[in-house]
C-alpha cells in the first residue's frame, strides 16, 4: 500500500497500515476470538423473520435512538449480570470498535490522554490516534494481573480523561476483580483531568468484551454503574454471543455518559437491519450462549494441557484466563511457532509481548487439530 | 439533555445537542429526503434470501474489505454513470456519514481546514468538529449556484486539505456542472495545503448523494476520477436507491484515497448483514430505481406549482433543483409556515438560510396533502 505524496494524508498517518489480523483461508482459524459455534437453525429463522418484517420499510431511515434494541440489551444484562438498568443507560453501535471511537470522540482529543494497562487490546492506541488523544500505559505485573498501586498512582499523575481497563484482558485473558475495579474508580473520582475544567474526573471504561466467559460468581462491573457516574462498561455480541458478523457492540453507563456519546454519534449510525438482527439473537439468548460453558471447559482443559508441554526443556508458561482464549509462551522465536502452525493449517495470533502467542477456543475438532500440530511444531523447535 | 460537570466531556462539546431532524410520527413525512416508495416484494425476497445465506456464518467476522460489494458498486456505476472503475477504487461504509467521517479522519485534523460552499449540508461542520478540523465556507450566489471565482480564490488562500462540493447541493438542490467541478479540481491541483508537506494538494470531495435525480445527460464527477488523483466522489444508497434504513454509503476515487480511508476505518466496520442486504438491492437496480423518473417529474411539477403561489402578495422564490427536494421561500416567519404545516400532519424541514424551507418528494398522495395544507397555511399567513 502506498499513498501518493500529492494527497494531504494526515502527517502522522504516513506509513501506517490498516489494522487487522490477516484474513487467511485456512482449515483451523483460532486467531480472532470468535465463537466457533454458528447460530442454530432456530436463530437463523428468527433472523430471517425479523429481516422480512423490516425489509419493506428500508426506504425509511432507522430509529436513531434504537430504543427497542436498548430495551432488549437492558433485559439481557438483567439476566446475565443481575443488574437493573434503564434502556436510556444502554447504547449500541456497529461493534464495540465504534462504541470506543465514540467514547474517544466525546471525551478525548488534543491535550487529553487515555490510560491503559499493558499488555492490552491493540486497538486502543488506534482510537487514540484517530482522535488525536495521547495514549499512555502502566505495565501489568509479570503474571499480567493489574498493578493496582501503580495504576492508582498513574491516574493521579497522568490526569487522563479516559482510563481503559480490559477485563478479561486481551490478549492475556486476565480478569480484574470487582475490588480492583472499585480501586480504580476511587482513584478516578479523586483525580483531575488534564485539559478539562476543574471538577471533571476521568471516565473509567471497563471493556468487558469477553465477560461471559468468566468463572461463575464473579460480578460484572455493570453492577457498579448505579453508584458511579464516571463508569462505563462496554460489551459486544461478537464473542460469547457468536455474532461477530453482525457487528453489535454496546455500552452501559449512567445517562450523562450515554448523552455524551449521542452528541458525537453519526445520525442513523445503526441500520434498521442491524437493529432487527440484534433483536433476533436477543430473542434467543440461551441458544446463542449455549456453548459458553463448553468453551470455558475447553479453555480450562487447554490451559492444563499447555502447562504440561515443554519448549526446549522448559514447561510453557500459560496465563490464567477468564476468556475464550489462552495466552502462552515464552518462545525465543514465536514467529517460528506461528508459521509452522500455519503450515499445518492452524492460524493463531502473534500479538502482545514478544515470545507469547494467543490461541482462541475452537470446536473440539479444531482444538484437537491445534494440539496435534502444536506437538509437531514443539518437536521441530527442539531440533533446530 | 444535560451532561454532569464531573464528566470530562470535550470542552467544545458543552451545550451541544445530537444532530438530526425530529423523528415525529405524522401522516406525511417530507423532511429527510427519503424515497417514498418501499422496496418491491421481489426485492424483499432477495434481501431475505441473501440474509438467509449468510445468517449461519454470523459467528465469524465479516470480510473487512467487502470485495463482493465493491465489485457490485463498480458495476452499478458503470451503468449509472458510464464510468469504468475497479473494485479497488470503491469503498463502502455505514452511510455516507461514516464515509465522510473517514475522509475527515484521514485528511483533516488540528491545523487543517475543510472548505465548503454555503448554504450546504449541515453535517459537514459536525464531521469537522468531530475531527478537530477547522470549517470554512464560501458563499454561493443568490440563486445558490457556485461562485466559481470566489471558490477558486478561497482554495488558493485557505489552503484547505478537504474541499467539499455537494452536487446536487443540499438543502438547495442546485447542481454543479462538470465544468465547475473541473475548475475546482484545477484550483486544487495548484493549491498548497496548510499543515501538510510541500507537494500535497487539497482533496476535492464531490458529494453526489442525490445525483441519480439529476437531469438526463449531465455527467457525474465520477467520470473525472481517472485523470484526477485528488478527486473523490461520495454516493449513497439512501436516496434514489430507497435504502435509507440499510445505511450504505460509498465513495469512488483512485486507490490512494481509498487506501488512506482503509488506514482509519474501524476493522470490520461493515457487517456481513449490511454487505448482504446491499448486494440484494444491487441485484435489483432497475426495480430499486424504478420511481426515480416519476420523482423527477413530481419535483418539476411541484417547482412550477410553487412558483405560481404567492406569499403576502409576492410570488414564491423556488431554487432550481436537480434533487428529490425543493427549496423555497422567502418567508418572513418560516417557523409559522413550518408549524402550521405540522399542525396539518405535514412535516417538512426548516433548514438553510433564514426564510427558506425544504420539502422532499413524496408519493402523489403525499404531495397532494402537502399542496392542500400549504394553500391553507399561505391563506393563514395572509390573515396574520
Amino acid at each position: 500500500m502506498s499513498i501518493p505524496s500529492n494527497l494531504p494524508l494526515r502527517n502522522d498517518l504516513a506509513g501506517e497500515e490498516p489494522y487487522g489480523a490477516p484474513q487467511l483461508d485456512v482449515p483451523v482459524c483460532l486467531n480472532v476470538n470468535e465463537n466457533p459455534y454458528p447460530p442454530s437453525p432456530a436463530v437463523v429463522e428468527s433472523i430471517v423473520e425479523r429481516v422480512r418484517q423490516i425489509a419493506p420499510t428500508l426506504n425509511r431511515y432507522p430509529d436513531r435512538e434504537h430504543m427497542e434494541l436498548r430495551r432488549a440489551l437492558a433485559h439481557y444484562l438483567s439476566k446475565e449480570s443481575f443488574v437493573d438498568l434503564e434502556p436510556e443507560q444502554l447504547w449500541a453501535a456497529n461493534g464495540s470498535n465504534e462504541i470506543m471511537l465514540q467514547v474517544f470522540q466525546a471525551f478525548g482529543g488534543p491535550g487529553r490522554t487515555a490510560l491503559g494497562f499493558a499488555p492490552t487490546y491493540s486497538m486502543y492506541p488506534e482510537y487514540a490516534r484517530d482522535t488525536f488523544t495521547a495514549w499512555e500505559t502502566v505495565p501489568r505485573k509479570s503474571d499480567f494481573t493489574l498493578d493496582v498501586d501503580a495504576a492508582v498512582k498513574a491516574i493521579a499523575e497522568v490526569k487522563p480523561s479516559i482510563v481503559l481497563l480490559t477485563s478479561p484482558n486481551n490478549p492475556t485473558g486476565t480478569p480484574a476483580s470487582i475490588e480492583e475495579v472499585e480501586a480504580l474508580l476511587a482513584a478516578c473520582e479523586k483525580a483531575d483531568v488534564e485539559g478539562a475544567p476543574q471538577g471533571a474526573h476521568p471516565l473509567l471504561v471497563v471493556d468487558e468484551a469477553y465477560i461471559e466467559f468468566r468463572r461463575p460468581g464473579k460480578p460484572s462491573a455493570t453492577t457498579l454503574i448505579d453508584k458511579h457516574p464516571n463508569l462505563a462498561v462496554s460489551r459486544t455480541m461478537s464473542k460469547a454471543f457468536a455474532y461477530a458478523g453482525a457487528r453489535v457492540g454496546y455500552i452501559a453507563a449512567q445517562t450523562g455518559v450515554i448523552d455524551s456519546l449521542r452528541i458525537v454519534r453519526m445520525p442513523y449510525h445503526l441500520s434498521a437491519v442491524t437493529q432487527a438482527v440484534a433483536l433476533a439473537a436477543l430473542d434467543h439468548t440461551d441458544e446463542q450462549l449455549a456453548q459458553v460453558g463448553h468453551l470455558r471447559q475447553t479453555r480450562d482443559d487447554l490451559v492444563q494441557w499447555l502447562r504440561a508441554q515443554t519448549y526446549k526443556g522448559t514447561p510453557l508458561t500459560v496465563a490464567d484466563t477468564d476468556s475464550n482464549f489462552v495466552f502462552f509462551g515464552v518462545f525465543d522465536d514465536r514467529d517460528f511457532i506461528f508459521n509452522r502452525l500455519l503450515d499445518r493449517g492452524v492460524l493463531i495470533r502473534d500479538v502482545g509481548p514478544d515470545g507469547w502467542l494467543r490461541v482462541c477456543m475452537g470446536t473440539d475438532e479444531e482444538i484437537a487439530e491445534f494440539k496435534k500440530a502444536f506437538v509437531e511444531v514443539l518437536r521441530l523447535a527442539e531440533q533446530r
